[in-house]
């Protein structure tokens, strides 16, 4: 877990290997995906389907293929809370070691209009406090 | 196309469309695999499957949503070419505005360690004729 | 076409191949699911992703593999029309050749129960003056 | 487990839901494609990566819809054995109910044309065994 203070098991699933004979590029999005359900589910106790959290920004670094037969983890942490965004960076690991590091940025939107709103205090509190 | 020297259009499926009820984020990549291997396939007449080029990294900045009936293209680039490298910047368009931007970096992976090559003279000389 | 009467064009993608380096078997279903919305746009003037239809059965037969770079269409016909039922039967053709035969059926979800209701007559006009 | 000689676990994805809000019906297939992975390794001690099965056919029937937070396992049977096709029966289960019954065949294709090859004998011995 090192400075992460959350991590989480993926399955892998045989889809997700590509043509190249290891998981896509794209699917390690859907892995950060399911490590943020998982947080919100762990740490903040609702899914991300009821709540309208939006991701602005994704970034990845691939360090090394990930195989079918891999045991991944996703690791996560909140670096710093924004007033209406929730940075995260994580580390996907496969059979311990570092696949790849991430960094989204989600804000939560606003329930009229296209813009974001504050972070619930609640929220606020718990990812405080898990860190 | 602007400044983009390529563009290319995506077929959007029902199945890119999550419980948001918008494509969703991790999808957006698999919109870049498709553009990458259409250029790919266009411009050096060669497709992603019988090369063995390996993503570094991805970067997504998210615009806004893109819906199950959108026109969608991605607009492709390349602003310079590293000697092992192979960096692409993206426009993901629904409608014709910008839905999301991208940058990903591209190596041609090494045949027997896990390095890379220097990227083929003719593959330089038809991006750099395209640009 | 055939004695189908009805034929649209899918974009194989790339991350529709898997680990054994054709299209793979669960996304033969996600290229009926795109010939359904295709035909019910075309022929009934209306998204699937605006009606209430759910799928109560599929079968495929799978006649041969389906490459990254064949040419991909699906041909479908609605052999008959139960009171509150929609089958389809297909054709997934690749460079032309049979791929796979595939049937499903439809119904069209009553509003308050889990229950179907009958088709409504619109569509049952325009089915049978495509048939 | 009633008549069904295996049972394996499937963690259901955020990505899974559709955009009717429930697990989409191609993705029934892929949770398939899982239990068949998990049976070869249990009880074969074989990847399907390993070997060169083939689908030929899939047949499901769709019970009731899968959300996001059920608990969803996949249970499976060998019905019969042919000499050269592999039939397998299933119940996907969501929270302990039947949400769809599904029926494959596999082969193992030959090494050189596109035919099929008898099934190993030990692959046999462990599989009837296993009913």
């Amino acid at each position: 877990m090192d400075d992460y203070s959350y991590e989480t098991a993926i399955d892998v699933r045989l889809r997700d290997i590509d043509f190249m004979g290891h998981v896509n590029n794209a699917t390690y999005a859907t892995y950060l995906e399911q490590a943020r359900e998982a947080y919100f589910r762990d740490v903040l106790d609702v899914s991300l389907t009821e709540t309208n959290t939006v991701l602005v920004s994704l970034e990845l670094e691939y360090a090394r293929p990930i195989k079918a037969d891999d045991a991944v983890t996703v690791a996560l942490r909140v670096p710093e809370l924004g007033d209406s965004s929730l940075p995260m960076e994580y580390e996907i690991r496969a059979n311990g070691e570092r696949a790849a590091t991430a960094r989204t940025v989600q804000v939560l939107a606003a329930p009229d209009d296209g813009g974001s709103q504050p972070l619930p205090s609640e929220w606020r509190r718990r990812i405080e406090h898990r860190e």
